[in-house]
């Protein structure tokens, strides 16, 4: 069956695409001698997952327990939850997990550790540490300099927990070539410093975990990173596009949609909104719009409500019509993929299957 | 147990506020003899459709086939897919739908009506048609005038069709109570000028089916609409609140989130973001932020990242701390329900159990 003829809206990924995706991050990391440990986030599909790994990658990345269950039910190992999870009931169920799994927690501050060290304790498994700092996103972590070592120390003394080392997240790094450079110059600064305190203390950091998918090809360029975590390389998008971290064609994800009225002068309404494609804005490039209509990229998404998708056709030479099927590059893959049950395959225009998102909507 | 004990991020809702909501929009239809066709899309259960059918609903809308599917599994009757469905698999399962249940569909062209007469016809069922005018949301439905009856007239005489009525989507008519009565008088005369030459023809126009949360309890003001659609008004939102459709206090549905990290100076993270409360902005009020946090409405939500929702508590006397349990009103329900598998039944702050959000993620 030819993509066209799937029932809309659908959302499709290129399988071409998603292999030379996979290929590029996992060439760069091995060449430059840094770990892998790709976001899940994007994806939330154990199918994908596997081939990150049989591409190299060290581990994997989730935000959530339940997105780390999803992922060690499928048989992945070494899963960093990359983020401070809070609250009993989710406590036990990481610490179920580290029985049977390696598993990973960053957090930034001792009472987070300390309900992770009671729940590893009372179910005897060992969680992973990571501290984090911040490096400029102002979300989590704490200041670059000593406060990460004081975390490290309590945490080697709390039982159930390993300290395994720093985590970073410059999802600040993008914008143009010379914004990149400038950010990372900063980001790499900041990472000394929270270095240099374990180096005079002789205290060891196996893992210095960074990355994000515009600034991972730049990695190098911060001494101490020992991995990175990119998500969105594996499908891209419209801001991915504009950051000037991938190519139009590097866009796996794409959203196939139905034209459904033309009724009123000026508008093409397609059957794809903000339940299909998500209401996530585009933070680069013209910084408005909500996806990129493939056929014609002179009618601008200008508009969507759940439902209905709005182009604004009255400067387009592409003529709309009824029935008509087009494609839509999503501004944000990660909040996209999560509106959907399920993604179909396409290998130069063929549907070859679908995968199950898994992980999508596991919010705990 | 006492919602602050969930696990988070937890979608509540609050029953007597959901029964109050549920009353209040009864009551005036009744009173003012319209029919209610409540919008599913709000909240996706079949369980609230139910409560709404036994407040004297005529019937239920829904967007998508995927839900009407939902709803007639359910046991629920009379359902109008209030949007232009193309495509013969998706036409199909009307069709198959229709042949145990009442099902009607919106469009505006008579390709989109050929359609689903070819789907009804092989099925040997019937399907009632709403024609769709538009009166100023530039969305779907043709100009209020002689274009309505034409069409009206096209699907009378198509097999598997049975016209039952007129559609409009009045959107528009919100903000201040001057701007809603000015935008009600216009939407009036349009509902006249579609509805004219009908009375011209001598053509019965048996539902003319207005509505939409903000402007449902102004209905009695435009002459001709037989019955109402709103959706959001079950659980209403920060939008509706700043709309001056509802109350604080009528805000049925909130977001418990725990806070996960205070180390970032000025700044409290949440573990609430776009995945969790959907990315959708506030379009009335003061036109920024993410949610309102109840429990410190001076500290502003201002940012989400997919797991993360950002608190600027520069500016708050409210004292945060890691693993506090808040509750967020979000911006917009609709879109906020269908990021959840599953929301929590609260009364009077204890949990009474849960709801599966049935018709959550079908998008087509």
């Amino acid at each position: 069956m030819n993509y066209q003829e799937l029932p809309t809206p659908a959302l499709t990924i290129d399988l071409d695409v998603l292999e030379r995706n996979l290929d590029r991050m996992a060439d760069y990391c091995r060449q430059h001698g840094i770990g892998l440990r790709p976001h899940t986030k994007t994806h939330k599909t154990p199918e994908v997952a596997r081939m990150q790994v049989q591409r190299g990658a060290v581990g994997l990345t989730v935000a959530k327990v339940g997105e780390a269950e999803v992922m060690a039910a499928a048989g992945l190992d070494e899963i960093l939850i990359a983020f401070p999870i809070w609250g009993n009931e989710k406590l036990r169920r990481i610490a179920a997990l580290a029985r049977e799994r390696n598993i990973l927690l960053s957090l930034d501050n001792e009472a987070t550790a300390q309900g992770l060290s009671r729940a590893a304790g009372a179910a005897g498994a060992t969680v992973g540490v990571l501290a984090e700092f911040d490096v400029g996103m102002r979300r989590c972590g704490v200041e670059p300099g000593p406060a990460a070592l004081e975390l490290a120390r309590k945490v080697e003394k709390m039982p159930g927990l390993k300290f395994r080392g720093l985590m970073l997240y410059p999802g600040n790094i993008w914008g143009t070539e010379e914004n990149r450079e400038k950010i990372v110059k900063d980001v790499a600064e900041r990472v000394g410093k929270a270095l240099e305190p374990f180096r005079k203390a002789g205290m060891e950091v196996e893992i210095v975990s960074g990355g994000s998918t515009p600034s991972a090809l730049l990695t190098h360029k911060i001494p101490g990173v020992t991995e990175i975590r990119p998500g969105t390389y594996v499908y891209n998008d419209l801001n991915t596009f504009y950051q000037g971290a991938c190519r139009l064609e590097d866009c796996a994800a794409r959203v196939v949609a139905t034209v459904v009225s033309t009724a009123v002068p000026g508008r093409a309404m397609i059957d794809a909104g903000s339940k299909t494609l998500s209401s996530d804005g585009l933070g680069s490039g013209p910084a408005t719009g909500h996806g990129m209509v493939v056929e014609a990229s002179d009618a601008p998404l200008i508009k969507l409500n759940e439902e209905h998708g709005h182009i604004d056709i009255t400067r387009s030479s592409h003529k709309f019509y009824v029935g008509e099927v087009v494609t839509v590059i999503p501004n944000h893959v990660c909040t996209c993929v999560n509106m959907h049950d399920e993604v179909f395959l396409v290998r130069k225009g063929q549907v070859e299957g679908s995968w199950k998102v898994a992980a999508r909507g596991k919010v705990r």
